[in-house]
Formats: C-alpha cells, sequence, structure tokens
C-alpha cells in the first residue's frame, strides 16, 4: 500500500487507464511503490463506470470527457495520440504535470523527451514549458538506451535497424486480433483472418508497415526512430535508418541493429560496457540459450541484449540483438521511471 | 504428362522426394512440363515403398541407402546436407549430373553455384569437375537477383541485411511444430511447447539463431548469404552483413535490405530496373496494400520487393523490403530452373 497522507506525495491520475500501458502503470505504481495521495481512473465513455483496483483499493473508472484536472499533480496519458492533443494541454493548464505516452509532443520543442537512463538531466530545468514530458516511441527507447555508451566511447557513423515489433504496441486489441486471427487460420488455411489492426492481417504473417506513410517513403514509425534518437541524445546529425515491421508475436519488441563506429571496436570492451549499463542484461555465449527472445528474455524491466558481434571485415562494424518489453520498457515504465525521477528530486 | 521416349530426355532422380522440397520437385517437374524419360524418387528407409503421384503416375519411393544412379542422368538432392556429402558424389560418378539443394558443396570449387537469372553462364563451360551444381541458400537466392542490378548501374558499398525466416525452411516438421506449438499457446499460455526444430519455440516468438554458432560469432546461416553472394556474383570482396531471424510465419522468407551504393541513387530508375528483371513484381504505392508480405505476396514464383526507399539524409542509402517462396524461388524452382538451362543447351 503506497497510499500516504503526506502532502508531498502527488495526487495522480491515469487517461487511458483501461489499455495495455494504462494496466501496466497501475501495477507498476503499486509494484515500485510510488508514493500518492490516490489514483484516479480515466477512460472513454464505454469504460466509464467499471471498477478497477488499485493499490488494494476499488476504483470506479471515469469519463476522460469532463474530466477536471484541477486537483491532479501529475496525470499519465496512455489513450492515443489524438486523445492526448485533445485533452494533455487542458489537463496541464489546469496544474498537473503530465506524462504523455503518445506521439503528440515527443517533437514540441517546449516538451522534453525523456529516457531517465539516458537524459533525465534535462527535467533538473524545471516544470516544462509545456507542462508536458513526452515518454518516446517503444523502439526508440531501447534503442538509445545503448547507442549513448557507443556514441561516447566510439563515436557512431551510421545506425542501420530492422525492427520485430509485438502485437500489443497495438494494445489489447492488436493482442486479441492476432490471437483470434491464428485460431482462425490454424483450423482453416482458406480463412479470411480480421484485419482491423493490422493490414494485412499479421497472423503467421510479417507486416513492414507500422502508423503511416510518409512522402519519403518511409513509415512515421519508422521516422520517430531517427527524429526521437536525435533530440534524446542530443545529436542532431545521427543517422539512424529504419525499416519497422510487425511480427506475430504477443509481446516485446526486438531490433537487429547495425552499427558503424567512427573507430574500431574491441567486442570485449563493448560487451563490458553494455552489461554495466543500469536495467540492461548481456546474452552471451555462455548464457543459456545465448541471446534472447520475446518469450525467453527473462526480467521484464531490463533491455536485453546479444548477438552482439564486431563484423571480420570491418573492425568498425557491430551488430546488437535487442529484446525489451514494448508495453513496460517502451511505455509504462518509462513513464514511471521519469516519474520517479520528478519526485525524488521535488521536481513536480 | 511430360513422360517422354525421346532418348535425349533425362531420366531423373530426386532424392528427399518425401520432403517439402522433394514435394514441390515433383510439382515443379510436372506444371512446367519438364520433359523427362520416367522420374525415380528415393528418400530414408522410413518412407521407401510409400507410392507418390509423379506426372500422373504411381511412383514408389525407393531407399536412398543402396539407390543405384547407373540409369540416372539427372538427380536432385534435397534430403539434408549430410546425405548429400555421403551419396551426391557417389551418384555423380555413378554418371548423374547432380543439382544438390544443400549447403554441402556450395563453397567447393569444382562445384559451380548457380542462380539461372543472375550467373547461369558458368554452367556453358560444361559438365562440372564436381558433377554437381549447387544450389544457393533459400535467403540468398532472392538477395543476388536484386544485387546485381545495383552493383552494375551504381556500385555497392555494402549490404546490411535481416531476415525474417519461415518455418518451412526447416521442412515439414518445421511447420507442424509451429503449427502444434501455435496451438498449444492458444490454449494454454502456460504450456511448454515443443523446440526441437527452433529452440526456443518458435509460436508466437523470433529467434535470432539459425543454423549453428561459428567463432566469428555469426551463425552458418548469416556467413552463407556473404560467401556465397560473393561467389554468385563473382565480386570477393562484396561486403554483405546478416543478421539471420527466424518468425512463426509458415512459408515465405522475407527480408529488409539496406545497400549503400556508391553513386546517388534516383528512386523512380531503381524501381524501372528492379521492375524490368525477370520473375520480379515491384509492390509499389499504387498496387494494393503497397508492400508485399509472405501472406499476401501474390505469385509464388516470383521474387517481391516493396518499401523501396532512398534515404532522405543520404542519397547513396536505400532501403528494399523482399519477400520470396523460400521452398520455390529458394530451392525447388531454383533447381529445375537450372535443370532447365542445362537440359535446353544440351549440356547434360
Ligand atoms: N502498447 C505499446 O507498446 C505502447 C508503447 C508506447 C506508447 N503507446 C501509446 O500508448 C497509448 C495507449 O496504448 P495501449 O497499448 O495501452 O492501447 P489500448 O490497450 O488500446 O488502450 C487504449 C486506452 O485508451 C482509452 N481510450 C481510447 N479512446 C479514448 C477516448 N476517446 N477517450 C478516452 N480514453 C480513450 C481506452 O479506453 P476504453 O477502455 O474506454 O476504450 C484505453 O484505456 C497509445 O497512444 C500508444 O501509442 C503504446
Ligand atoms: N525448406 C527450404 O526452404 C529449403 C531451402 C533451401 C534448401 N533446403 C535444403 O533442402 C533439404 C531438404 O529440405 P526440406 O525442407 O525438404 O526438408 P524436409 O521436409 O524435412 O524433407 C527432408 C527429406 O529428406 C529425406 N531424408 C532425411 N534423412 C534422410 C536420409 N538419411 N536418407 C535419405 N533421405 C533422407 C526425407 O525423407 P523421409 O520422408 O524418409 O524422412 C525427406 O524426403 C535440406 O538440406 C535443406 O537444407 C531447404
Amino acid at each position: 500500500m503506497t497510499y500516504v497522507s503526506d502532502p508531498a506525495a502527488p495526487r495522480i491520475a491515469i487517461a487511458g487507464a483501461t489499455g495495455a500501458v494504462g494496466n501496466t502503470l497501475i501495477e507498476l505504481i503499486s509494484s515500485r511503490g510510488l508514493r500518492h495521495r490516490g489514483v484516479r481512473l480515466a477512460a472513454s465513455a464505454r469504460s466509464a463506470g467499471r471498477t478497477v483496483e488499485v493499490d488494494g483499493r476499488a476504483q470506479v473508472v471515469e469519463d476522460l470527457d469532463g474530466f477536471d484536472f484541477t486537483d491532479v499533480d501529475l496525470a499519465f496519458f496512455s489513450a492515443g495520440t489524438s486523445v492526448s492533443e485533445k485533452w494533455a494541454r487542458p489537463a496541464a493548464a489546469q496544474g498537473a504535470l503530465v506524462i504523455d505516452n503518445t506521439n503528440a509532443f515527443r517533437m514540441d520543442p517546449d516538451t522534453p523527451l525523456v529516457v531517465p537512463q539516458v537524459n533525465a538531466d534535462v527535467l533538473l530545468a524545471g516544470r516544462p514549458a509545456s507542462g508536458i514530458i513526452a515518454n518516446p516511441n517503444c523502439s526508440t527507447i531501447p534503442l538509445v538506451r545503448l547507442l549513448q555508451t557507443v556514441e561516447q566511447r566510439w563515436g557512431i557513423r551510421q545506425v542501420v535497424v530492422s525492427t520485430y515489433q509485438a502485437a500489443s504496441g497495438q494494445g489489447q486489441h492488436g493482442i486479441a486480433e492476432l490471437r483470434e486471427g491464428s485460431a482462425l487460420a490454424l483450423s482453416d488455411p482458406d480463412a479470411e483472418l480480421p484485419a482491423d489492426r493490422f493490414k494485412p492481417a499479421l497472423a503467421f504473417n510479417v507486416v513492414p508497415f507500422i502508423d503511416k506513410l510518409l512522402d519519403t517513403g518511409f513509415t512515421m514509425e519508422e521516422q520517430k526512430m531517427l527524429q526521437e534518437s536525435r533530440k534524446i541524445l542530443g545529436l542532431p546529425h545521427l543517422d539512424v535508418t529504419t525499416t519497422c515491421v510487425r511480427v506475430p508475436v504477443v509481446n516485446s519488441h526486438s531490433e537487429a541493429v547495425w552499427i558503424e563506429a567512427t573507430e574500431p571496436v574491441d567486442r570485449a570492451e563493448l560487451v563490458g560496457r553494455l552489461a554495466a549499463l543500469p536495467e540492461v542484461t548481456v546474452h552471451d555465449k555462455d548464457t543459456p540459450g545465448g541471446f534472447p527472445t520475446p518469450r525467453t528474455a527473462g526480467e521484464p524491466d531490463h533491455v536485453h541484449v546479444g548477438r552482439i558481434r564486431v563484423a571480420p571485415h570491418n573492425p568498425r562494424g557491430f551488430w546488437l540483438w535487442l529484446v525489451a518489453d514494448n508495453v513496460r520498457i517502451g511505455a509504462a515504465l518509462n513513464a514511471v521511471q521519469i516519474a520517479e525521477y520528478v519526485l525524488d528530486r521535488g521536481l513536480l
């Protein structure tokens, strides 16, 4: 129980509380013992009135439409980009510090884009002009956590990433559609599969298309990884190019990452530096299995790295394979760690 | 019916006739009207005695152990590397020209490694010293079919590939294991899944490990793509680096391919050149869906390419997404097209 009467503890609200990220926020607030003076829950009119347990107390879900943020100190938003576009600024204007999980404000110059392990220090400047702190995209977060040490030690010439992104990136409906489609395909190979969240259907397929197509021919998801990495790392010319692909995995994104450094890279030193990063697990030849996969990586609150190998023909080039829980590391945990940083330093 | 009495038509044998590739060889010999004077079938003792239909005739499967190739002109081998290591040279010594689908002879200097659309002309030198023509790896074949035109027009500085390889790459048992594991995982999230062909289990997972691990930290599958591409394209210094990943797709491999050319690349010209290649379909913005996926690419005997995009910040760098049926394009069809080339030119 981390409900406290201490007036320094924040009053919290979660918009999108009934979703995949919202559920995990509730669980993490409890399991990590985040001190608070109450957690209010909001979602759409569809879920308003439902009861959800928070820190052992039954809590009624409210309609976000008409929700009053006047008595809220800290508001987590994870109800989709258009919902944040509509409600995050009003919530901030009513006094709440907003931690936003959507794409709505990530590139806004008045909004810091934060991965606590990488650039939390930008928060020391005090309350952002927008009243909002943005959480990066779920594929960007684990990547920049590894890139930072590479840049500092060897310099980065180029990063080429192919992603293997799980259905849960489309929330609970995404997971349901993958399960339903898979069951159908197993029972009837000619069945028409549901293709609402994923087009074409994701069951027993891979779909190289996430979010919308831009004029460059890249998708928005691919562009986010470039732009957000540059902003978080403070490297406006960083060269990151990506193909983003949805795969029929329930949860946890994977990425095959090729990095060309500016200096030759010693593998042993690279492994040592990655293993020393906070909340990172390196899987190597001596680990059972030797490499992480979405279903077997273990500790869900770590970024898992394996298949670390320097190219025999190019000592500046090396591959990493990373696996990270997109709902936790890529969203809810990152948001809660931002909150912890802000609260621990009295920055609210 | 392409059984003919013409003495110029070959007597054919298929070793591994009951497998995924073997089945497809039988189907293609029939559907493409390959002229022959009989097709004998061989497999292990497990399948010997079974009857399989070939070109409308019932044919009994023989045990490869003790099989006499004296009266065989053309022998397709697709029964695994160790089987080819044991039986392909004896078959060639008995007079058969062997077209081998396995990894046994690909890098042998006395054995040509052939993708008909790319380097069939090496076959004009006549019967290889080994009596064997090797079929490349299923991920290499579609890749080199696209790389050749890029090299000729713009030059290649570097190729970075991440693969998305289907369960059928491990044959019929691989497909069965994926289906069985998927059904189990759907009915019970805590079920222990079969993990014999794929370790860990492939259902709802991605596994960045195919074939065995080498001292370099790369897998054999990854090394094959480099070495085979160099041999087929006749470019001993070509720089191809790969991460090979198994995905829970039944059939057809996909690849996210980043190419850095030595000259700036014009996208329209690139699209035009790729679309002009034989048996290649380009999917572009104007195609329904706009990109190929394993389940929706269409024509199984074409290499499908989409998501063609030049990097905004680097006019020499571009991405391709390719999808190709690994059992057909990556094995059986390539082998049959080698046979057609040899037979059409009287090279047997
Ligand atoms: N899943 C991930 O890996 C991930 C990672 C990073 C960021 N995000 C971002 O987090 C957000 C939520 O993702 P999710 O995976 O949790 O999705 P989800 O499972 O579909 O949940 C969506 C949540 O938003 C609520 N909602 C939807 N429309 C609303 C509206 N008009 N007004 C108020 N509430 C509304 C839903 O409430 P109802 O129950 O009432 O429908 C639900 O609580 C998205 O913006 C996503 O981009 C997700
Ligand atoms: N699948 C692909 O995408 C692909 C692509 C390129 C190359 N290849 C290569 O082609 C080969 C076959 O692949 P596949 O996918 O067709 O595998 P598969 O479905 O498992 O079939 C294997 C075949 O080999 C036979 N066989 C196994 N052990 C044998 C032995 N000791 N003696 C004689 N026959 C034996 C099997 O006969 P039984 O029925 O008697 O067991 C069966 O006919 C492999 O070497 C593979 O590397 C496959």
